[in-house]
């Protein structure tokens, strides 16, 4: 058990942010909002996975929708404790440990906050490695976890609990309220046991997002290249550097959906490549090929700090290092590439891995 | 208390057809749905108001969607049930009665199937006297009872209990929802006690759709005129008889909208009518004016027969008669009106009363 402090937040929300691959949500208002919840109520407990006793309660929570709403309107701070405490009714049962759904930039925040209000510890793993957009795009899916019974609860004081036959109908039920709801709500779901939750996490989601976030600080205090301490801290790969030439971006189904085109810098000097995204990045390419994809982490960095760009803040006129990172192993494999392979958000090709 | 047999079933599904005032969903499917629970679970129990007690535990039950698509996909049988044990379960206590939504064609029989399925007392009242297309469009919501908790589930085994801060959200989240779930959903809601029951509600909707039918199969026993003893019978007025001309029918985010244009016979010839539906019949107008609209009832009978025509029903050359009839006098206050008012459909003008 560890507790993290204000210092190690800031590191975790560039880390986060990183790992959110475009998505995840903002990490500067996940940091406001985990800094507000600890004055409030205190610091919060984390634990790691061996920590976790078997037959533990635990729950996820995540906030969904699209990010370029969340940006915009903040959320009001009990919709998630709102969401939990209609999951623990419906469950009639206490509620032992939080455990993150993504480890993206608010969304490594969104647990952590509802951990510090409702003073539950918060098991350091998630379900992803990084961010995916949909609900069933997580690796409970895998182990045939179900997300139900799931609550979601938004800003005006609405809230649901969904019994879904499946992960991907709880995304499908919970999306078009959101959407209706003003395109953002706060989920608590994925009820399992500690036994459970150990099988189908990534251990130390926030360890690993707080070494990323202090490779970047690093890098910047001694003014090296911030972007190649992160590519080789990842065991990834640079795609290209270059400054974006055009951002066609829509708020759609409740998702943030966007082609970036960038044109290269340096060695891509007269190249434009195609980022496509829903709410993460999904796929690069080039002019001629596609350079990586899903479930591979597609990342934008701003050249000059090393800090993560994400989807909703790219603009004409950045100047973005792209580099890709490989996945958790388990997203490779058949059934992973079933959940969260290329096809599953809509492209006509298979899985290009990334290194 | 009292028994529905089966051939007061065939009175009540012609009656509560035409009080469906275009919508309430095809009366002939809700008959042989309500026929088939009566043959599995044996005969259901209809008590009348007076008869509840003021502390019992009355829900309300009906299909909610677009009736386009009711007809092509019937029920499994099951979903109802469901949405009634997922609220019975969120209520922690056990319902005593079920109450019709609304009094429209299949909607009349979808409660009835309940009572028989679960065994619980229906009571002979209903929350519109007609058929209205959204949750809020009730009675309760004018005496401030809520819809919430409301459960609904579809004929996937999906299902969800909708915790919503008033009963307009209640609609919002449950249509967002349903048209996911291919357009149609079952809701059990309004948990409410006896007392509330006998305040919001009108009594009698099934010996009032009983009378109803039993004056369209005498008259037609008798070979008088069904549309006239129809219009006598609910104090109504025939705006005129005529031929389908046009519909423009269309199932839009969880409706059957339609915009039908009829061509007057007789004293109407030459004259061509706008009906504009929304599941039900909203607005009526010739050429020149508007001759009805919500929340009297706009009725569509086959001239020929007297036999209700429900929106998705009406095709190009029916022979069709328009009458409108008076609704419940709360919904022509000035509240009743903000809820069900032409301007609640998206209509720029105010209530035109039928008489």
């Amino acid at each position: 058990m560890r507790q993290i402090d204000l210092d190690e937040l800031e590191d975790i929300a560039v880390g986060a942010g990183i790992l959110g691959a475009g998505g995840g949500g903002d990490p500067y208002i996940g940091k406001l909002l985990a800094k507000a919840a600890v004055a409030e109520h205190g610091p919060v407990k984390v634990v790691d996975l061996e920590e976790v006793p078997g037959d533990a309660v635990v729950v996820s929570a995540a906030m969904l929708g699209a990010p370029t709403v969340m940006v915009e309107k903040l959320p009001r701070g009990d919709e998630i404790v709102k969401a939990f405490s209609l999951l623990e009714r419906r469950l009639g049962t206490e509620v032992t440990h939080i455990v993150p759904l993504e480890i993206g930039g608010l969304n490594s925040m969104m647990p952590f906050c509802l951990a510090a209000k409702v003073g539950k510890p918060l098991i350091d793993a998630d379900f992803m490695g990084r961010a995916f957009p949909e609900v069933q795009m997580v690796l409970p899916t895998l182990s045939g976890i179900s997300a139900s019974p799931m609550a979601f609860a938004d800003d005006k004081g609405n809230g649901a609990v969904i019994e879904a036959v499946d992960n991907k109908w709880a995304e499908r039920i919970v999306r078009a309220s959101l959407v209706e709801m003003g395109c953002v709500t706060m989920i608590v779901g994925f009820p399992m046991t500690g036994r459970q939750a150990r099988e189908c996490t990534i251990p130390e989601c926030y360890r690993t997002a707080s070494d990323l976030g202090s490779v970047v600080r690093r890098a910047r205090a001694k003014h090296s290249d911030a972007v190649a301490a992160v590519t080789e801290h990842l065991n990834g790969r640079e795609l290209f550097r270059g400054k974006v030439l055009d951002v066609n971006r829509r708020t759609e189904r409740g998702f943030a959906r966007a082609e970036i085109k960038i044109t290269g810098f340096g060695e891509s000097a007269g190249q434009v490549f195609t980022l496509r995204s829903q709410n993460e990045h999904i796929v690069i390419s080039d002019e001629s090929q596609i350079l990586a994809s899903v479930p591979d982490l597609i990342i934008t960095l701003d050249s000059e700090s090393g800090e993560p760009v994400t989807t909703e803040e790219l603009q004409y006129g950045f100047r973005v290092s792209c580099l890709v990172a490989p996945c958790d192993d388990r997203w490779r494999s058949e059934g992973g590439l079933a959940v969260v392979g290329p096809r599953q958000f809509g492209y006509d090709h298979d899985y290009v891995p990334a290194v």
